[in-house]
């Protein structure tokens, strides 16, 4: 099932029992008609590892499996994936904090049809700054209505394929418009997530993400963090979210596996409040997972 | 600026000077870090080639650099690109038709900012059944207003990214509704195009296709088309076209540099009449196509 499993430093490419290293990590691997990158035709998860250990491994790999259903991909060994994963981790040089990139494509056009698939491992930048002053962000439309994913689930909506060009557009928008990251807003007025992080608000004691019925990913950073604000006490809520509403939030962030929590300091230019002390707090319980 | 170029039979890859030979078809080319096929984050055409001669080469260029533009890629030197379409081409065995694959992504993440592009040729199926008794077609919501690359050009609708997942899901309901091809409608109910092709509907003696600022691709074998029509003293035209007027067409097709041109013969389960000696004229039209 697993064809080429790869990972940084020493990279691994596997054959039908499993994978194997490869020892340069920008070594030549993949065959130019793979429909991975000739059609974007494929799925994937980030994961944070802290100390060595991933970071919420298990619900990553069923966020997969549920994306190659969606895609129609060959039912995935797990087993082997999480090795892989594992395995990627232990041969990384120790660092703090690390972001493992897990690819799972359709394999060669014209092949077999076996997938290909690899882990690779790198040292994820410092986001520091980001944790202590927040980030800029401009709501864009996605073009959708929120409920596209149940009258339209040809369009793949929740699924984490590689199609991801205009999660990569969005951002040099933002950019544009002198801002570092974006919501997504659906056509009919909805706060949906960002390109590559979940939504949560918070409105006095109660934080609220946008649910996932709406053609988004169930976040596994942001998972972790309602886990934790219950622990301490909170309510928690997934909530159809109009931007209108957003608006009004005493305190937005932005929650992922690279960059863990990051507060929200404007939005469309509007200055957005945040407890400092508190938002830290968070995004320290969320480096300390060690599972 | 074109750092690898590939070509099938022997594949080519390129430094700095231009692009070179790579024996092997599907040797292993590519860095798992390419944002290509992390991201889906770049660009391609598909170059039919009849007789060793490519069809339609400076429209496809044309296009291609229009995608560049829209994803914000650094400009292409055209020149670099042609020649080597041109020597993918004559590196091929010969053979009466093949189809050319021009691919530039947006290069290594991490890296210099170079996009890595190639070219890859193959022998085609044989399509001629198509061309003889037509293709089964269903129309499937793509979720986008049609004015959506007006009001949201960071959906990046109308450019030819490697972000292809959801062309080739459709494809995989259309196989589920016992179909072959797929036509996309707005959301609000204009007919677009298909995933891979341009639709051509005949009203009487006028042939229109659905016009090109609703987010959907400028076709080069549909404007090849257009141009045999107007010379045999047909009229043409570029309009909106709402999905329940092309339900009333005398004729449709879909039209593609792989598959030329292929005779809708049923729409949705309904079947749709064609004039077959016409279609086949047609066909022959744009295969005797050298240029």
């Amino acid at each position: 099932m697993i064809d080429k499993v790869t990972a940084d430093g020493p990279a691994l490419a596997g054959g039908e029992t499993g994978w194997h290293v490869v020892d340069d990590a920008h070594a030549p691997v993949l065959d130019v008609a793979d429909l991975g990158v000739t059609r974007g035709d494929g799925i994937f998860e980030g994961l944070g590892v802290a100390d060595g250990e991933i970071q919420a491994l298990e619900p990553h790999l069923r966020r997969l499996a549920r994306s190659a259903a969606m895609l129609d991909l060959p039912e995935l060994d797990l087993d082997v994936v999480r090795e892989a994963c594992l395995a990627s981790a232990r041969l990384h040089e120790p660092a703090p904090f690390l972001l493992q990139k897990l690819v799972v494509t359709r394999g060669v056009e014209g092949g077999d049809g076996t997938p290909t698939a690899w882990v690779r491992t790198d040292v994820m930048p410092d986001h520091a700054h980001e944790r202590r002053d927040g980030i800029a962000v401009v709501a864009l439309d996605r073009g959708y209505r929120h409920d596209v994913a149940q009258t339209s689930p040809w369009l793949l909506q929740g699924a984490k394929t590689l199609s991801y060009a205009v999660n990569k557009s969005v951002l040099r928008e933002a950019a544009r418009r002198g801002a570092d990251d974006v919501v997504f807003v659906s056509s009919d007025g909805y706060a949906l997530e960002g390109p590559s992080a979940s939504l949560i608000a918070r409105f006095g004691d109660r934080f609220v993400t946008p649910s996932t019925d709406q053609g988004i990913l169930e976040g596994t950073t942001q998972a972790a963090v309602f886990e934790a604000l219950e622990a301490w006490g909170h309510e928690t809520a997934y909530e159809l979210l109009p931007m209108e509403r957003v608006r009004t939030a005493d305190a937005l962030w932005l929650a992922s596996s690279g960059r863990q929590i990051s507060p929200v300091s404007s939005l469309d230019g509007v200055p957005v409040a945040f407890d400092r002390e508190f938002s830290l707090r968070l995004a320290d319980a969320m480096e300390a997972r060690r599972r």
